[in-house]
């Protein structure tokens, strides 16, 4: 044996002693994460298994398949990138934008603008256009828009998280093929909750979360890409300038040569299996219905308790209702109290609605009548103590 | 309400009807995924909580401290990127790469293939060295080519997977320092398990994975950056051209200020602090200890059968060991046998080494001398099935 070598002292300054993790059960009635479905969270603590071994790989086919289910979709590169939704939005760019494409971002809250940082970073020519935080794109806007800037994509969100505004999607898909452009949707808080038909739509690049509609926890990025795009992909002069998300080299891992790329999150992939195959049990019509039902319920409830709701109902999301704060209330301190004595999480407002809206989520497994009454109980009994006390002068007139 | 509006069918093509998910438990000695300790496993199926929740805070801090003593080093900037191991070695170069920038690549296997590849993509003059696959570096070696390059950054593996080679680190830090170039370290297959002390080093960059030494299934990448690599960093004329790996804005998500950045896979997270604590419970000195003297064992125990180990004594790495497969043996058929008959994954070479060598990996939960056991027997007992007949005339001779 080679002597060890003597090693220098271990420097204990950052060494904690810590009790095992007792993390609570909350209700997260909130933007994201949601609650996964306990099946899910049994699958995430089975042993690892090899990343190339046979049954994995026969796993990989099960969750691509039930992902083009999800999406009805028949695209060929339909696989969940590893890292969260925002590295498989990341993907939809960084695989298909060439500098100086022009990249058309119709923006309508947080996760739009998110798309534009991101498409300038691939030294993109990105062109936005705006509307306010609570209302959607018309079809002749977009319109105007493609045929005036010509972009090599348009992005837009399906379902934005920020303002629970859901797009209309009729025409876009034949209006990006009219003029050659690549459609990308984003459908993070859509898949498995709201109807959603990304080949009947044209829709070229999709990406979403295992999060949400999935009920897995957050750390996969379901990502899909349609021939137009991938032949925009494989045309491209240089490599993809992102190695990690670079889909011509995942491609040959999830595809039919099952090359290693990197060691896949075996586990989070145990769970995103058991989520789809339980959404496939359920059936996609029947889960959307679901969703839609429960949020009926509760649009319906805080409406009767006198509050507003801030999306236009033609254009509710069943995923994710903003609730406008009363006057005078501390929307922050209301949720604070939900979390701290009742364990459950609601969101507040992003950007141009921060301090305006709560966000209410009711997704996936957490899509449940009981979860619809508990909630508008608790705004029924708790939210007054929050109300301004009303002036006694005010009282007399 | 707004009536509904009628839906497209749904098409079932996709539609699949799946038992529950039934993966065995595979005891797993290749280069990786290796086996999760099982308290790390049941932190994995705690129900999510709010990436933004208090309790949820408070755990980042503990991931951060627990990853600081793990790495011997005080960075401030000490985090798990929200990708496997390869991106967290993305991000090392994409925070501080600008165009132009001369990379130096130390290249002795795969990994730093994987280096110079992804440098490229970030627009920097790569400019690699390289020693066959079972070599380390010498100091001489990297002082003559830093002092030829001048590069803003040099770039090495310290613990080589695809070869079992451990580089030795004297000296390289201060060469470093003399030459106003930053040191990247690639520890994947180090930390946790092999003695590393990152400041004493003076390494500004490295990146290592949640599996191996630290017991936690893949999924997440630690990260860490120390002053010198920071500046550079902040210093860069655009922004970083990776907006998930973006540094500057993950530091507002993990530092005093927590904005939102892209909701974190909580629960992989979960796992993380467990294995960290696991890991301080015992002490770097007792885990490096149990890996030195496990790898021992093997290492003896195979020579004892006649095998060939790849990487020299002096440089081999604790947790990676390299076998020659001898002559005439099918190296796929054997491990293929271990892995269906025995339910023992073993692996096979990558790049330059495959076809020549079995990876057999001892890291973290699995360095247990049970392990090296039952391994050993199955070498002894099982593998002359798969050696060649002895040709008849030979015997004679």
């Amino acid at each position: 044996m080679v002597p060890l070598p003597v090693l220098p002292p271990v420097n204990s300054a950052h060494r904690r002693t810590l009790a095992p993790i007792a993390t609570p059960d909350r209700l997260l009635l909130g933007p994201g994460p949601s609650n996964a479905h306990p099946t899910v969270l049994q699958a995430l603590a089975r042993m690892p298994i090899g990343h190339l071994d046979p049954l994995y790989v026969e796993l990989m086919s099960e969750v691509q398949e039930l992902l083009r289910y999800a999406w009805q979709t028949d695209n060929r590169l339909t696989i969940p990138m590893s890292g969260t939704g925002s590295a498989a939005m990341e993907a939809s760019l960084a695989n298909t934008i060439e500098p100086g494409d022009t990249v058309l971002v119709a923006v309508k809250g947080y996760f739009g603008l998110r798309l534009a940082d991101m498409a300038g970073r691939y030294r993109a020519n990105v062109v936005t256009i705006e509307k306010p935080w609570g209302e959607a794109f018309s079809l002749a806007e977009l319109e105007n828009a493609v045929a005036t800037h010509r972009p090599k994509i348009l992005a837009i969100v399906h379902a934005e998280t920020s303002t629970g505004i859901c797009q209309p999607m009729e025409g876009i898909g034949d209006l990006c093929r009219q003029h050659d452009c690549l459609l990308l949707l984003d459908t993070v808080t859509s898949l498995g909750a709201v109807p959603l038909y990304l080949d009947e739509w044209k829709v070229d690049l999709a990406y979403s979360c295992s999060q949400k509609g999935l009920s897995c926890p957050p750390g996969l990025g379901p990502f899909t890409m349609g021939p137009r795009a991938e032949a925009k992909m494989m045309a491209r002069a240089g490599k993809v300038p992102n190695w990690y998300l670079d889909v011509t080299l995942l491609n040959q891992y999830w595809g039919s040569d099952r090359v290693y790329h990197h060691t896949a999150p075996v586990n989070m992939n145990f769970g995103m299996r058991e989520a789809l195959r339980l959404l496939a049990e359920e059936g996609l019509e029947a889960a959307w219905a679901r969703h839609r039902s429960n949020s009926e319920l509760l649009w319906a409830g805080l409406e009767a308790l006198g509050l507003e709701l801030h999306a236009p109902a033609a254009l509710r999301l069943p995923t994710l209702t903003t609730v406008r704060i009363p006057a005078g209330v501390d929307g922050k301190a209301f949720s604070q109290h939900l979390l701290t004595k009742h364990g459950i999480e609601v969101g507040g407002g992003l950007g141009a609605l921060a301090g305006k809206v709560w966000r209410i989520g009711l997704m996936g497994y957490n899509s449940q009548p009981e979860n619809v009454d508990l909630l508008l109980n608790l705004f029924e009994t708790e939210l007054p103590a929050f109300r301004p006390a009303v002036a006694p002068a005010a009282v007399a007139a």
